[in-house]
């Protein structure tokens, strides 16, 4: 068996407790592999994952590994984290049960967002919470929304998000949009800023897709989980549907989303 | 075959209109029953329906025959509809279709709303749009929340609602929800006014159960889809689920909710 | 000297705290009223008011005195107060300097609401928070805004709120609406809830008149201050202007309303 | 006497308008000097000012001489303008007048930002509309806020904006600020977007100054009226009050705020 234990190479304490992890998987007879950076280790195949850190460590994690399909567990090294499941200090206590695949799964929409330049695909990336187009400086943009080749709208202001459920209680939340059942397959479609007064969050089915089109000529940057940022200035369009992969978060300790929520934003905020 | 046709019978339009259709469809050989009121006509087997009015007629139509499974056809007679595929000037057009059965279908998620006093269940509803737990009065009110019988939180202001996708563009929308595909099966939790400054609103699986539970003492009133009002002041609780049924339209001309959602809003404020 | 002494005869703490305080202030040699119900106690002049309670017995006390020009001392019994600015248990301590009219003034706007039946008025109140006119039970009302005699626009929905600056931290901020500067002359007209979705809080100087029109044949309740309701149906107009009395508050401890807002407004939701 | 004739060096049709005016004016025994460029001209006293073009023309014009004191008339070449008093064709209709001096004056509060770097201040611009504190990118930023020297809050998300009455209908509404009446000097607080649940727009009175320091090390622009940017990455803050001057409108035809503000919102959007 082979575990991938992820860590935060900047936070120290994460190293450290990599370390001491991975001699404990290896004294079960485990084979690890420890990533530290945002560049994917191994080609070689692998039976499940441990994350060290913050939400921000298990994004980056998604959107590098969810195609593996292997269970994740996330292990909360003090920030607060919303899809970490158990803390450090119940790492011991959690481990013998979790390398022996008795545990649950709770699984976690993504999406697939698809930067087109002249009508050509130049790139793509798997995403937990959201994608922003956002306009840089102070001027206000106008992006076009399509909803499965359908044209839903102009949005003029400071720019869109599209959001998964894991993201409604991310930057979607902070402009407005509405808190998202993880159990329900769907966008959100919330504007940054709207210079129109009548622009409210859609939910979308996510079985559809969506196209954002700037308006050629417009200045703005694409950022994905706020981790993978692209200033663009020219003729793009941004295509995002449901991924074919899910993050696969494994709860040792059941819980329900709707009880903990609000008190997880509060200590947050 | 047997059609059964809903007018208002507070709109000489829509009698006049029902007596006229009723006319078409004998000499077509079909069998016509004519519901005028709020009072459900018949006991007979019907294989659809034609509703002939806004969407208020349309809401107690799915209030009153959903659970018969039918496909519906919604004819617009001047005021704006969300649910009527047609306007009256076309159903001459398209009357021999329907009743051929050469249509589509889109179909609505409806939820059935539960009452129960001191532990008892009083009375059970289909909804299309809405449930509103409401302050009367100007006195704020507390409801505790249950998601699939954990407890969410507490809700102190005016109230809340409880919305269906097709409900989410009427009074949940002015409460600042938001607007929700009606491809998902899902339930719209939005505070009507909040007194506490984080609350937001919730989109939750229609899987899942929702309890309201309003503190012992207050004053409010129970609205269903805006249509049957009751006031309480006792030991209530509201139980707010999937329903068994869905309301099918009929499509005779396609059209794609997101291609025209804020036309329609924009027109009908 | 003479001291009207205001308390809650609902509650019990503030009935009895209301008498070990008249019998202090007798030993200073100070003639002392007590006011414990809705009834304005006395024609008699008086220098000033000590009200032990919340918010609610100060806004009953703004609302019958304000006219008296006196300054107001609010003494905290428990629950949270916006225009307390002492706490019971610091009454002994600040009481010589009150009598000795050592401590500085902050005054609020009041506004007068005035109601016109048929084009005749029949009632005016002054008010310290706000007035709402409110749909009963589950239908929207339509009400014109008048602004200095010209018209402003329509709003439909649950209905409308014009508050005071005092005002703004209340109902009015539950449905959106800002928090509003005490060192302001102005009035928040703010939507309950909005069926259009364009509408927004709006500041108006307070030294321009508003003048609210529901339309014939609308329910509705007119609420000021949460403590005065009046249910109508008919054809009323609601005028409110800036009054010409401000309740005047004895601050024995400055305080800075923007450095203390937000702690007070969570500690209170 | 002298009158300055602003128009838009990027606009054709006010260029030309501005010959044209200059002519005419000429022709009354008029000196005439033209701005068409964002650098002041000139040293020279002058007695008027006709600004030809949009409100962004106007938003310069207050910048930039708003310290002379004398009357505006702005002048819509097309565009929606709230500043703008006629429309080009009426021109020479009401230019007798507005030479005479025959016209009504509606004065705009105007903002002085001030920005400080290390203690020292480096900059101060007059604002008409606001000052916007914003995130670079995709990462959110944290401000402190003081109040007349008192802390206030601490604001994490996009940014902040500070905005006067006349720039509360622009960047502040689409981010849920208020609309205010420009009878009232005041600012709005409005945050971009908040990652704090119980942020709400602020209405301080203007008699306040509002100081704003963003934590160390984190990435913002500063924008002036939209129109003024700088990065600024380091030790800052930015101080705003109420400035000295006011914008002088010259009003030809009597208009009231609140009668038309919503048509103009909704045309422009």
């Amino acid at each position: 068996m082979r575990i991938v234990v992820v860590n935060n190479k900047r936070l120290a304490s994460t190293v450290e407790m990599g370390q001491r992890l991975a001699q404990a998987l290896v004294a079960m007879g485990i084979e690890v592999l420890i990533d530290s950076s945002s560049a994917v280790i191994t080609a070689l195949p692998f039976e499940a994952m441990i994350v060290l850190g913050g939400d921000g460590t298990m994004i980056r994690t998604a959107r590098q590994y969810a195609d593996r399909d292997v269970p994740v567990l996330g292990v909360n090294m003090g920030t607060v984290g919303f899809l970490s499941n158990i803390r450090a200090e119940e790492l011991d206590q959690y481990l013998e049960r979790f390398v022996q695949g008795d545990f649950g799964l709770e699984e976690r929409m993504l999406q697939e967002v698809s930067l087109h330049q002249d009508g050509t695909l130049i790139g793509s990336l798997l995403s937990l919470n959201e994608v922003s187009i956002k306009s840089q400086g102070s001027r206000i943009i106008t992006v076009a929304v399509k909803v499965d080749g359908h044209h839903h709208g102009l949005y003029r202001g400071d720019g869109v998000i599209i959001a998964t459920p894991s993201g409604s209680t991310a930057y979607s939340l902070s402009c407005g949009g509405p808190i998202i059942d993880p159990a329900l397959d769907a966008f959100a479609l919330t504007p940054i800023t709207s210079y129109q007064l009548n622009k409210r969050p859609l939910v979308i089915a996510a079985a559809k897709h969506i196209e954002i089109d700037p308006f050629d000529g417009e200045q703005y940057h694409i950022a994905v989980d706020g981790q993978v940022t692209r200033a663009i200035s020219g003729d793009c369009s941004i295509h995002v549907r449901k991924a074919d992969h899910r993050l696969r978060l494994a709860i040792m300790k059941p819980r329900h989303f709707f009880e903990t929520i609000m008190e997880r934003l509060q200590r947050d905020s």
